[in-house]
């Protein structure tokens, strides 16, 4: 079934215990794509500055996305974001950020998009989450994700694209300042109350939780101690669950609950290397024995 | 196979989110009996005050928990602790202790219960822990537990425990400390060169990671909106743990990662309630109707 994602694509310089990357792939919808091509071509809508080098754009080309809707903009630079993550590492420090490109006009959907059935929406303005939605003909299904931004500052547009949606994917702290509620489960179920039909809880290295009005699953991140970068762990875990979503063509209870344990093993794997350095050479067969490795670890009798 | 626990008995004042428990029954040895007597009879070793209500003895008189080994000091005041819950609840604020008979002379350990197979050290002086472990006449498996103060002030006794115990448990922070390692895997498996077999390090609401020489298993917490005191959640995971360990008398790699599944069930059951108040009324087909909705949500294809 055919998957939209749009977000944001950008130059990251990223400071971590393990070592320091400079002017690096990266960005929400790029992540997203990478690891949700490993299950369904992918349809990427972003826009870029003219300074957007050309062998960033061979990374995803290598890939089965398709870039009709990435935009190249004249005149404009591209999105830029430096951090820095310390200790436990599961939070960035954001240190420095230039919205660039990201802070005009969006990108325009091409027309051949138009008619995707899945459809993510990174992290952006909820106005423009909102103008997306309302250009597609026929979703099946629309999952967003959002930042502590909008919630501050944006909470009614925000909580009217919640209605317009299927699915959230949003970390535990903004859970909790969206929701005022500190149990996690009991957030993710005043999510539901706004309109989405699941929501997804991202808490970093202590898993997630998937909450539907069937009941609630929680789940492990995958135990590693190859941990060198977190940037994106976030948007590949988004990639896995909405590629899977996509490949199979269906998100009931079981199929949401088997397509989180695809995002856990996905930002897994991103969190090996600086940037895209694991996604860019992950394979499915990579991809797979450790999913069935995950599996294994949690099937108790 | 018998099962042996020594630790603290005593009585706590306790303020979380949802309320206030004035002078309740509390203690890692009571937590862990009164859910480990679920799988196993169990040998309690410890020590009160002649200030010990009647009305708390006989909790655990209703339980299969022989008291043989519960010293009731003459002249001497039950150990006393107060805390406080807030937000999350993942920590509790100590406001109050009061070791009184805790930092006397240790409880003497029945001769019958010497020859116990499977044994559990709570948290006390890591000397003690050791001169326990020295007084048994054949033990299958000793397993103990400590805290931040061991760690800081009785660095060496506390490692030389750890090389006499077949298994840790204790909690993330404890673990980070103890091994200087902020990856969890990382420091469980440095706890393993300390001596143990294994290692259970635990993360409240967040589950726990288990390290073994054959792998790691992480679990989640079981998922609930129902937290009112987590006051004895930790003691009544390893309860879980160490009890169905002592019922299946077995702990290689499989066993272990059934019985964490087990401790991670009692510890939802404690935080339901102040005090012992749900380990009281709990029944075996309750423990065992959420164990399977556990081990059902873990279980995907």
């Amino acid at each position: 079934m055919s998957l939209l994602v749009t977000g944001s694509i950008g130059i990251d310089t990223v400071i971590t215990p393990f070592g320091h990357a400079e002017s690096v792939l990266g960005g929400s919808a790029v992540y997203f794509s990478l690891i949700a091509s490993q299950f369904t071509p992918v349809r990427l809508v972003g826009v870029v500055g003219e300074d957007f080098p050309p062998e960033f754009r061979r990374v995803l080309e290598a890939r089965p996305i398709d870039l009709a809707g990435l935009e190249v903009r004249q005149g404009s630079r591209t999105f830029r974001w430096s951090g820095k993550f310390e200790g436990a590492m599961n939070e960035a420090e954001t240190l420095n950020v230039h919205l660039n490109v990201l802070a005009e006009a969006p990108p325009p959907v091409p027309h051949a998009f138009l008619d995707s059935r899945i459809v993510f929406l990174a992290n952006t303005h909820p106005g423009l989450q909102k103008a997306l939605i309302q250009q597609l003909h026929a979703p099946k299904l629309i999952v967003c994700d959002t930042m502590n931004l909008w919630i501050r500052t944006q909470r009614s547009a925000l909580l009217e694209v919640f209605s317009l949606v299927d699915g959230v994917i949003i970390n535990d702290a903004e859970a909790r300042e969206l929701t005022d509620r500190v149990n996690l489960v009991e957030a993710a179920q005043k999510l539901l109350t706004y309109g989405p039909k699941f929501a997804v809880v991202k808490k970093g290295e202590n898993g997630a939780l998937l909450v539907t009005e069937q009941g609630t699953t929680s789940l492990p991140a995958f135990p590693t101690t190859r941990v060198c970068d977190p940037t994106g762990a976030g948007d590949t875990f988004a990639g896995g669950i909405l590629g899977y979503l996509a490949q199979c063509g269906d998100a009931g209870p079981a199929s949401l609950r088997r397509a989180v344990a695809r995002g856990m093993v996905a930002a897994s794997f991103t969190i090996e290397d600086f940037s895209v350095g694991r996604l860019r050479t992950l394979t499915r067969r990579e991809f797979d024995a450790r999913l069935e490795e995950y599996l294994r670890m949690l099937h108790i009798d």
